[in-house]
């Protein structure tokens, strides 16, 4: 083998596959046909073209079977204070996922998504159905040790891409990632820092709700890592497996995959938009299947934000994760493709579009 | 009578009560409890905790029957050439909405609304279903005349209440009201400009798309129109007389009696916003029943949203009025009423919350 450890090679990744222009187009010239003033339904507009452009399809079909699937996992870090919760709720907050008490469950179910939810790296056990894909107890403690060896960084990789494949076989149209993990804005906030070059300082946020010693063990703690993950940045294995951990892995596994199913997708906040770039990296243009569901309070999620160049549907100031922002986004999507696909046009509908009846000059 | 023409003393206006507070307080407590870190989910907890003082109970009951309400009519001042659209797209359009093809009932029917239509003042015939609230064809051109007469203005007025008690008499537990009018930014923003002592250059927007000569025209007859309406600032039924029409009269009568009825709504654009300030000064305190479903591309909705005080949900750059933005937001306002409606709480599923177990310090 020619590649250095931890290069991509490691992993085959296919060319990607862009969504179609040429639909897209002709999404563009229905919207003007269709019974409102040309870009009068603003950011729904393109949205529904977007959506058309994926599914190559004029109108595009509202989804039907949008999805999402919540990667949990432990990080070493957390033992160290960083968050305002002991590392054992991750393990409780499975249970809740798996009972369907989480807020994602709740917001998903009222959107008409499904939820999965697998255990990357829980630091305890989990049940047999959620833990199939599980590579580790816990990620590492990434200011002071890799998240995950080369092998289990693969691993993750490639479990991801086979969730979004067994998704997309099963009829997903719509994919959406969660997290679930205390202490995950950690690594989040080092891989976005490092892959954009900025200071720490400027990027690091109260995650779930850490007070003001928390917040300096936090920085601490990513200042630490951003020197071990630095010398990889051109490396997204790499940057994985020292930065990272197991979610993150198999999230941006998940994330390049379904843009390789051409499958698009809402991203949620600053956690999975992390591991969103990594994935832009491991196969760049896989970005133009994503979407932004909303902006979270996270300063860093701004930041990963304008490095994809991807505008967020929502700015709530919600900070869950577990894939929450993106789904209280899917019904403003989904409503996009509606207009696409049932409003009349004005020949169907007899309305005298603004170029028929030229209006007198006042006075 | 002892009023002065044109005065509020012309209708019985009741006292209003506001949301509960006391339940606002328990439902604020239900969020704490609930298995995510607190404020996590932003604004979607003051949303839920707003709609459960609304409802006056915790935790509050999905919607059930939310109702769209398009109030249609037409302005002297569209002959004018203050919009890129004929006058005779109103009447079309109320076809259009009748048949279900306008971009209100296809999201309506996303989010679960129903849609009612009135032709308030359409110049033009509709049917005896749709016109059984008419008051007149089109509302006079505000820049050189009276909209309405003053019986007209309160007959309007009333409607509008009598079509807010119709729709919660029937089951109704959330409103939104929707407008359809060529010209109708023209009185929306001589409304808000007056009541909000604003230069009109600040306020006046492009509408549905008009161009510069339009706009030109636009902003001379806003200056006419307000040099009218000015005498009667602090008289919301003499404003809506000179100033608005019987579509304005009508959706501030009806956001009025909204909150009379104690239901809660959600704002659509710059024409409804313009009636929801008229409808402030009929009956003060109104606006702690409504929530601003977003903020429109139009200079004046933002005027308006501030002097109301109220945060939009999305900020779309969204500008076709018909309700469109309201019903947008109506499942971002579901998803925050089914978070307190249907989440565990941390005792039911058995998660430790940030005070049961203290993290250690780093190091």
């Amino acid at each position: 083998m020619t590649s250095t450890p931890g290069s991509p090679a490691d992993i085959e990744f296919p060319q990607l596959t862009a969504p179609d222009r040429e639909v897209r187009l002709v999404a563009e010239e229905r919207q003007r046909d269709l019974t409102k003033p040309a870009g009068s339904l603003g950011r729904l507009e393109e949205l529904g073209c977007w959506v058309a452009a994926c599914q190559g399809e004029v109108p595009p079909h509202p989804f039907r079977r949008p999805r999402v699937v919540v990667f949990a996992g432990d990080h070493g870090v957390a033992r160290y204070g960083v968050s305002a919760y002991p590392p054992e709720v991750t393990a409780q907050m499975v249970t809740n996922l798996v009972a369907g008490g989480a807020a994602v469950n709740v917001l998903a179910a009222a959107a008409g998504a499904g939820v999965r939810v697998v255990d990357m790296a829980v630091d305890g056990d989990t049940s047999d159905e959620v833990s199939a894909y599980k590579i580790r107890r816990s990620s590492g403690s990434i200011d002071r040790e890799d998240a995950l060896t080369q092998e289990e960084t693969v691993r993750a990789v490639e479990a991801g891409r086979a969730l979004a494949d067994r998704e997309v076989d099963e009829g997903a149209d719509l994919l959406v990632a969660g997290d679930m993990g205390i202490g995950n804005t950690t690594p989040a906030t080092v891989l976005i820092a490092t892959l954009t070059n900025t200071e720490p300082v400027a990027a690091v946020g109260r995650g779930t709700g850490v007070d003001d010693a928390g917040w300096m063990r936090k920085l601490t703690a990513i200042r630490d890592a951003m020197r071990r993950a630095r010398p990889h940045t051109r490396d997204p294995i790499a940057l994985l497996r020292t930065a990272g951990g197991a979610d993150f892995a198999a999230m941006a596994g998940f994330l390049s995959q379904a843009a390789v199913r051409r499958t698009p997708v809402i991203l949620d906040g600053v956690v999975v938009t992390a591991a969103a770039m990594v994935a832009e990296e491991l196969t760049p243009g896989a970005a133009r299947w994503w979407v932004a569901g909303h902006r979270s309070a996270e300063p860093a999620h701004t930041i990963a934000l304008r490095h994809l160049r991807l505008e967020p549907i929502l700015d709530l100031n919600m900070r869950l994760g577990e894939g929450s922002g993106a789904v209280t986004a899917l019904p403003v999507l989904q409503g996009a493709v509606e207009i696409l696909a049932n409003m009349a046009t004005f020949s169907e509908a007899g309305v005298s579009t603004r170029d028929e009846a030229p209006t007198k000059s006042l006075g």
